[in-house]
């Protein structure tokens, strides 16, 4: 009987694993503080008789090289991956034997890199688990980007056909364990399944279930910003990681920590995000040590530049050097745990900052001097954000703290560690800020302006009662195939070229729509330039219609709309864009598709 | 009697020293590869006593510390500079005794880094030459911007300071000895003259003739991009650099070739760009051994990732190697000498791509499928550009592949080195390119339509046989202070509010022009969206002044104009904003000043 042990990495979203018999084991992908997986051999009282790399690894160090040397077992790579030292190099098709009847079979499965192979776990002949590394993960596949640009888009190919053969070769009930997708920044989708099997994935794995050239144009729109730091994480682990070191830091005092703070060097507050923003050391920075502290710290930590710990307890300082060698980050140049009161010199006072909810900002939004700062991925911006806000994803805020306007910075991200991180940099900046410890759906709970609003908002402030108009900025052979029933039909096009909206859409706010979320942003930004209210519905119509909102699909209103408006283009007089005066009230059905455009007939003149 | 030699380092911009007496001599800020130097010293026939550093370097790895070891030199670094191996630490006014009568004294000068240090050479107790390093440089002063984004605004404070402090303290016939400042990026601006000293400064340079306020204002504003190694010379020099190894890298055959490519490694091809472009290696990359090789490869490359260089003869090779040391870029993988024709497996046909001038793009543009990649930095576009051109600064190319458009991509910079580069870049990915190799000014003769041009050709285009229209789009008070004879005014804030342009500048082109060209920018985009054509002109009205050319005082015209505009943002129905009826024909003076806009009485209507 074989057995399969689990050794989560949960701060970088990965797992590693122990499988063996009742003698010998393999060690697949095993993180640097190879010490558990040592301690979970000898729980099981197996020796490890083989450790096995399914790829050199972009986003941790590996413990691979170093367990092997401690325990004597075969270092087994993939032989086309390049690296510096002694290894068993493996290719498609080798098997080598754990145990009786238990044996490990190489599937080479490029994508995730080009020498990406899995290793399929098979008793007594046949196949019971199938450790996937970055190739096959949990309803997606292990990202294409990360070795070369030059190489992602055959990479990705590789990745469909990988993801193909593992789901043709192996039987239905095989066991998938991938080493990524727990919360990995290596995965190309968010798994919320932990476990799966082969016949599972071949239903709902998108690169099962997609064809390749559908599947790879979709892998390649959608990946995301990558952690800087794992740019050195390849070379590292080719080169052969030096062995692991977790012994105390130097301690560093008050006047330590003052000397470095001054020499530029980073004195990192593991504590949580409330004790630092009551009191730290002025300089200092907050990554709580709960939380994505590796991923975090690597990404926006230069390189090399040394570091201080600052902790409340040996546990928690402990716990982060472990966490922080996995990334690269070796032995800090100095470490202090206690409160401000111990890394403060005399007379010094610990510096502190505010923290605040979306209902706090809600009430002083557009006061002078408050500035709403966004510090969120791109991709999550993307799904809508507070009107007026800067927006610096907070990888990128170090290298552009000049951007940041005067005054008051409330930061926010999606649920508050993110934003403590970043109120930090601005603090030691010396910026005045407000930390937002809240979860961004609070934000449109609270009344605050939002730049693109959910299809059920747009519907509700479109409706009989609301506020709001809502804006359709397809072209008309879109429009005529379904629309909403409240909607105004105004082609992007059209308002493009300068024409004026029909009356009864002016001097109101309005909700822009479109097919992909495209279209209804830039006819936002067109209109706002206007001086129009406006915000757009995310997901445009798609997204409108899987949240079983009403679509007519008859032309009746439509067509003549974007006529009219084909008409003001070509027209030699087109209405003013900005119109001041009052247009004819809405009807009171919430439809105002019977309101005719007056852009063709002339309006009010002075 | 003294001498000091200058060590170039053109590749990088800096300079180093050897200054001594007839038996003893001292290194300053020596580089990586200290062969040099200790040839200079055999040359003189002196002992190297003494090696100093100004500062922890942030642009190259030293040759301070193996160059001490192996002459057996006393190593001088600033006591502040927190490094992890044994030095003399320097305080200020410490002093040394090169040579009988001959001392070099240390001088705190924080700015570059916290802990910079200038050197004093005293002959007979009377200063002769300073050693500035990254302070006080010819013209301008060291960046200020390199240690921590946190540091920043202090440091440029004390950079002011120390500026001051060495211009006070030493005699003006001192001669100002820099390390930066040469083609530097460390250096805040770009030096022309290559001598100086202390008297010639204190009237020129701008940290000498600026107050605090304003120099530090303007240093902060003006800081261009770094390249992104910086981040990793600091950590090197600090932690002490391995020796230096410039022994031949291990041969590379078409077959390792090919395998490193792919493996996602980088393979960089050494020769000029014309043999690239005629013939390499798919997949292979170009950086001209001649120009700025370092700083160039070692800003693009991925931090650590392996580099086999393919140069066309060994001493081509050779001094690649040497170049690459300098910034840690240490030991190639591998390396041929050759042409395509080696370095090609059998059956394989080299690729190339066509380089082209902006004469002949001129006459492609605009054609279908033609797109306009601009690589300059950001500092550089903002002069200027080709109206519609895609703009991706060359270090940031190989992360932003994704958004290069289908077509064909005629790839352009200020001179043709980086086009090279990144059609190289493009190429390996796959992209039909064309190099543009010529000099940005053959845009403007070669007539592209640029996005911003010079007063001189925007007084040109305005003048009596004149195409366009120049709106001059300052406040009223601005515009009535002075004002180009020929302009109309319309300010940005009445634009903004929609407000449409009088008609005589209707269905023309539109030149716009401000006071620091950020409005005329923003005019001119806002001008573009309502489907005029427009370009701005570069450093505003300042600009147009310092060229020699008319201002009129008088607010005669403009005052009414504004006016105008402003009742118009006021009234009911203001014009459209993009009218297609031909607006009057302007006054054959040029002058459309007697033109009063007819926004607000009312125009044709449907």
């Amino acid at each position: 009987m074989y057995f399969v042990d689990t050794i989560e990495v949960p701060g970088l979203g990965n797992r590693s694993y122990l499988a063996g018999g009742p003698r010998g084991a393999v060690a697949v992908d095993p993180p640097r503080d190879i010490d558990r997986m040592i301690a979970a051999a000898a729980r099981r009282g197996v020796r490890i008789a083989y450790v096995v790399e399914t790829h050199v690894h972009n986003d941790y160090v590996t413990g691979g090289l170093e367990l092997a040397r401690l325990t004597g077992a075969a270092y087994l790579v993939p032989a086309g991956a390049r690296v510096a030292y002694e290894r068993v190099p493996v290719r498609d098709g080798d098997s080598v034997e754990i145990d009786a009847d238990l044996t490990l079979r190489a599937v080479a499965t490029p994508g995730h890199t080009p020498h990406h192979t899995a290793y399929v776990l098979q008793e007594g002949g046949r196949a019971v688990a199938a450790f996937t590394g970055g190739s096959l993960l949990i309803g997606t596949v292990g990202r294409p980007d990360l070795v070369e640009p030059r190489l992602t888009g055959e990479l990705a190919r590789a990745q469909h056909a990988s993801a193909h053969r593992l789901a043709a070769e192996l039987p239905e009930e095989t066991a998938v364990l991938p080493t990524h997708g727990f919360g990995s920044f290596c995965s190309a989708g968010r798994a919320t399944d932990t476990t799966t099997t082969i016949g599972r994935e071949r239903v709902t794995n998108e690169a099962l279930v997609k064809d390749a050239d559908t599947f790879v144009a979709e892998l390649l729109a959608g990946l995301d910003d990558v952690p800087a730091y794992y740019a050195h994480m390849g070379p590292t682990n080719a080169d052969g990681p030096a062995p692991v070191d977790l012994t105390p830091a130097a301690p560093a005092d008050a006047e330590e920590i003052a000397a470095r703070l001054a020499a530029g060097e980073w004195v990192v507050d593991l504590r949580n995000r409330v004790a630092f923003a009551e009191g730290h050391v002025a300089g200092s920075v907050n990554f709580e040590a709960e939380g994505q502290l590796a991923t975090y710290l690597a990404w926006l930590l230069p390189w090399g530049k040394p570091v201080t710990l600052l902790a409340e307890s040996p546990d928690q300082l402990a716990h982060a050097q472990r966490e922080l060698v996995r990334v690269g980050i070796d032995r800090p140049a100095a470490a202090s745990t206690g409160s401000p009161a111990d890394w403060l010199r005399e007379g010094e006072r610990p510096r502190g900052f505010p923290r605040g909810t979306f209902a706090e900002l809600a009430k002083v939004y557009g006061a002078e001097g408050v500035v709403v700062l966004d510090v969120r991925r791109d991709s999550e911006r993307a799904g809508g954000h507070i009107a007026g806000s800067a927006h610096i994803p907070v990888h990128q805020l170090r290298d552009r703290l000049g951007e940041i306007p005067d005054g008051t910075v409330w930061v926010h991200c999606a649920g508050g560690m993110r934003a403590g991180i970043a109120a930090s940099l601005l603090d030691a900046a010396g910026h005045d800020v407000v930390a937002v410890d809240d979860g961004f759906a609070a934000a449109a709970d609270a009344g605050l302006p939002l730049s693109r609003i959910t299809p059920a908002r747009a519907h509700e402030r479109t409706g009989a009662d609301g506020d709001a108009v809502l804006l359709d900025v397809r072209e008309p052979e879109e429009w005529a195939a379904g629309h909403a029933p409240a909607a105004v039909h105004a082609p992007l096009s059209a308002l493009t070229a300068g024409t004026p909206l029909p009356p009864h859409a002016r001097n109101r706010p309005l909700i822009t729509i479109c097919r992909s979320g495209r279209r209804s942003q830039e006819a936002a930004t067109l209109l706002r330039a206007r001086g129009a209210d406006v915000v757009d519905v995310t997901g445009g119509m798609p997204a409108w219609e899987e949240a079983g909102l009403p679509v007519v699909t008859e032309a009746r209103a439509g067509a003549p709309a974007a006529e009219a408006m084909a008409d003001a283009i070509a027209g030699p007089a087109p209405r003013p864009t900005l119109d001041v005066a009052p247009g004819p009230a809405r009807t009171a059905s919430g439809s105002p598709e019977s309101g005719a455009p007056l852009g063709t007939t002339g309006g009010p003149a002075a």
